[in-house]
Parts: structure tokens; C-alpha cells; sequence
């Protein structure tokens, strides 16, 4: 196995993402204009991680770290050793807020890797390697391709691992986001437990034809995003659980905006391609939600510093 | 209310159409090149309706004629009277298939009286419609507006009659269709009596994944045909009321042919970009099945013959 040569050192700047997008369950994603960066550097021994913002002094600086675990990912499917690494961390992604940081760690840790392996892995790759950190590709592929997704999981009945597959789709150059992110956090395992073992016919097919049309809204009709991001596969039962995001994605929609659950909140998203009402906007805030206008993001991107 | 003119006729050729396409349930639909061709002239009093070719001899040429009420439908919205009707209906969609057969009689007398009428109705009125007859838009969408679409259903809580709408989407050069068809018929509305009232979570975030992939292979990626059209909705719950068909649908996709269940059945839609082995369809001829191969069809056609 090739040893990668002490003092290598890569930049990866990995956007957020949100996930599900109204009806696409655990389907759809959307890279936002949010970022990480993440410094890889290959060093003779040891391991040092350094995180600044947003996770500062709450995340392990070990192994155990998100990031660590997905360099390590990476490095093997890339067939390459490090005698060493410093990893620092600059993150910007609000954590357990829906807004796709888990993926964006595993993402950012993989493509350091690939970066300092000399780019062996191809796009479907990252999508594999990172998806498999959270069990659905939603998040991951987003931040991988960049713009908005259309993923899904192939579980062999073998008992080998998951597939994981996206295929990123244009997103129409009117459409932008804002998000609205409460204070609190939500665990995304917690948030999926509320959802029930079974749902009636008619909700699943309404879903089918909500996600389909949101492919077409993202594409060519923005005006179409409301419709389109009409659910009955996980909203209706999380609200109980994330009741100030719920209210705040019935108020928007109750007003003709494309709002939505965000991956599994507490984050509300609006997806729009006009102004929003300001007055909207500062009440958002007065109930205690940082809002944040975004663009939607290009693919991860990584850079050699020192070859 | 205007009258129209003794004398004035149309001529409207429509398409046949493939329901579902495998995982978009009353969502999406397919045009496809085999037509129904009716004339409709206004005459001074009464009804004439005559049938040539499908469903000859089998139907009631009277009121009750589908074409027929679908005209009287076209003619109410667009405000116009018509003193009497000749109806000529010249049928190559085989009926009760899953070729949309109802569908295009419901377009086409729609379609017509708008001719009639000059053209005052919409795109979306003839999708509303049409699509009235059926309870769901996929097929009427797809004959009304051609290539591929997708459809969905609003039904408003005041009782008022349901919301049927529609986008069409680009469907890539490349992708053509093989219509196996069986001799025997099937009845949409028995074969939607074998669903299930409920499905699982998983099952139906499958379905939403691949409905949305579906639209991207539709348009983008006709490699990804085959995982586009997996489907756990409808296909594995009729699959033993139309066992011919299942048989088939399994036969080919173990060979990785992109094959579904057309709308309710009991046609076998292939839908491919490659060549298909001829040994595998005089194999389906052999076994009783008609195969057609099929293009991708325009939109609904009308002339004024006589003004």
C-alpha cells in the first residue's frame, strides 16, 4: 500500500445541504451556500484535530471524530497510508440542525483523502464512501455534487453493504433558499423514530407525485416549488415533536411559500424564486430563528496546498 | 350560449399512452405512437356515432359513448351549443389494456369540441377535463400534452371537484417503447381493488425515490431506466391477478430490460434505448402476446376540416 509522503497537505471546502425537500424522503438534496473547510495535512506520526466553530469544544478530537473516521474511509478505498495527520476544522454548518453537517463532515473527510490520494476516486465513489456514514445518500450526494440531487439505496439482499446513488439534476438559476434555524437542536435518530411503520396507499402516492414534481419545479418551474414541496410522509409527524418549526412551515405555506422540514429539522426552508415578505422575516427572528439567505451550492471542491 | 354552425367538422388524432412507467403511481404518464382518429361535424339534429377498428360492435353508440360525453363536456366548458352531432371514431388503441384507450377518448371528444369551438380551452382545461373521466390525470396528460409528463391531484376539502394538473417533461431522443400486449383484457377498476389500503414506510420512500429518478431518466439518463422504474406500490399486488404479465415483467427485467406493468395492465411496457434481443420477443409472440414497438408520441392533434 502506498505511503503518502509526510508534509502533503489539501484545503476541501464542503457546502450544506438540506435533505428531503418537501415529499422526496431519504430522496432529494439541495447543496447550500454554507461551508466548511477542512485542512488535511500528512505529518510523520500521530494524530492532531483542531476544530474552530461551530462544534468547537463539544466534538472528540480523536478517531472518533466525524471527519478522522471518513479520512480514514477514504484513505483505504483510495489504497493509500498516512503515517500521521493533522486535520483542522473550520466549520460553519450548524450542527443537529438539519442542514446536512454530518454529511458534510463525512464528505469533507473523504474528499481530503481522495485529494491527498491523488484524485483515484471517482464522483460515484465519494457518494459511496460518504453516504454510508449516515445511511442515506440524501445529504451526502448534495454536498458531493453540488445543486440538487435524486438519490437512492440499493440494500443487496446478500448481506453486502447498502449502494448508494445520486444523479444531480439543474436547479433553475432563479431559485435560492433561506433558512430558518431555531436555537435548538434535534437528533436526527430521535426525529426519525416518530415516523410510523406504515403509511395509507394514498398518502405514499401522493408523495410519489409530489417528488416527482419537484424535480420538474427545481428544473423549469419555480413556480410550482409550493405544490411541489407537499408532503405526508414525515411532516405531519414530526410536527408534534419540532412544534415552533412546524408553525413556522405552516405560516409560510399558509402564505403560498415553498417551506418545508429541513433533512430532519429543526431548520424550516423556504425555497423561492421572488422576494419574501421582510415583515415574515423578522418576526421569524423575534421567535428566536437565525435566518439565513442562501444560494444553492456548487460540488465540494478541494485544493493541494503542498504536494 | 353560441351555437355552432351546421357543417363545421374536426378532425382529432390522439395518442395511446403508458400509465405509471414502474414507481409513479397516477403520476406518470407516456404518449405513445399508436393513434385513435375521430371526426366530430356538427349536424342540424341528433346523435350518429360509428366505430371502426377497436372496440367495434362492442361499444353503445349513443349518449353513452365516451367520446361522445367527453365532447359534451368540451362543448359546456367552452360556452358553445351544438344543434346535432355526427360522431366518427376510427380506434388502434386496443381497449382495456393499459394503453390508456379511455383516456384518449376522453382527450379526443374534448379535444374536438375545443376545435369546434375555435380553440377558447387550455392546455390545462383539456388536462381537467379529460382527466375528470378517469379520476386521475396520467394517462389524459399524457395525450393531451404528449411525451412524458407528470401529473398530480388536488382535492379540496369543500367537496368542489378535484384539481387535476400536469407538466410535461423532455423525454431523451434515445428512448422508445415495446408494448407486449395479452389477448385478454383487464378491468382498471378491478385491478386497482387488489392494492392494499396501507404500505410500508420503506416501501413507499422506495417508490418515491425511483418516481423521481424516473423523471431524470426520462429526460437525462436512459441508462438509469431499469432502477427508475422498480416500483413497490402497485406491481407486486397485481401481479397475481395478471400472471402472464408478471411473468414477462420479471423475465425481462432478470435480463436487465427496463419492463413495467402499463397502467393497470395487462400490457407489458418495455421502455429501452438499446436493441432488445429478438429472440426474447418472438418468445413473448409465441406465448400469445402481441408486440408493438412504439415511439414517443406528440401531443393531441386537431384540424378544422370544414368551417
Amino acid at each position: 500500500m502506498q505511503q503518502l509522503s509526510i508534509g502533503r497537505r489539501v484545503h476541501v471546502r464542503v457546502p450544506a445541504s438540506s435533505a428531503n425537500l418537501g415529499p422526496g424522503f431519504d430522496t432529494l438534496g439541495l447543496a447550500l451556500s454554507l461551508y466548511d473547510d477542512i485542512w488535511v495535512e500528512i505529518t510523520s506520526e500521530g494524530l492532531e484535530v483542531i476544530v474552530e466553530g461551530e462544534g468547537e469544544g463539544e466534538v472528540p478530537l480523536d478517531e472518533r471524530h466525524l471527519v478522522v473516521r471518513a479520512i480514514r474511509s477514504g484513505l483505504e478505498a483510495a489504497g493509500v497510508q498516512a503515517p500521521g495527520l493533522k486535520v483542522h476544522c473550520h466549520n460553519r454548518i450548524p450542527q443537529s440542525r438539519g442542514l446536512g453537517s454530518s454529511a458534510a463532515a463525512a464528505v469533507a473527510g473523504v474528499a481530503a483523502a481522495n485529494a491527498l490520494a491523488g484524485h483515484v476516486l471517482s464522483t460515484a465513489d465519494l457518494v459511496q464512501l460518504s453516504s454510508a456514514f449516515e445511511g442515506h445518500p440524501d445529504n451526502a450526494a448534495a454536498s458531493v455534487m453540488g445543486g440538487a440531487v435524486v438519490s437512492w439505496t440499493s440494500t443487496p439482499v446478500d448481506g453486502t453493504d447498502p449502494q448508494y446513488k445520486a444523479v444531480p439534476i439543474p436547479v433553475h438559476e432563479s431559485i435560492r433558499g433561506i433558512a430558518l434555524i431555531p436555537s435548538e437542536r434535534a437528533s436526527t435518530d430521535a426525529v426519525r423514530q416518530v415516523l410510523p411503520n406504515e403509511i395509507s396507499h394514498i398518502d405514499a402516492r401522493f408523495n410519489v407525485s409530489r417528488a416527482a414534481l419537484m424535480t420538474v419545479a427545481l428544473q423549469h418551474h419555480p413556480e410550482l416549488l409550493w405544490e411541489a414541496t407537499r408532503d405526508r410522509l414525515h411532516q405531519p409527524y414530526r410536527a408534534d415533536v419540532l412544534p415552533l418549526t412546524a408553525e413556522w412551515v405552516n405560516r409560510l405555506r399558509n402564505r403560498g411559500v415553498a417551506a418545508y422540514l429541513s433533512g430532519a429539522g429543526p431548520t424550516a426552508m423556504v425555497l423561492i424564486s421572488e422576494e419574501l415578505d421582510p415583515q415574515l422575516l423578522q418576526e421569524a427572528e423575534s421567535s428566536g430563528m437565525r435566518v439565513l439567505p442562501l444560494s444553492v451550492a456548487g460540488p465540494v471542491q478541494t485544493e493541494v496546498l503542498e504536494a
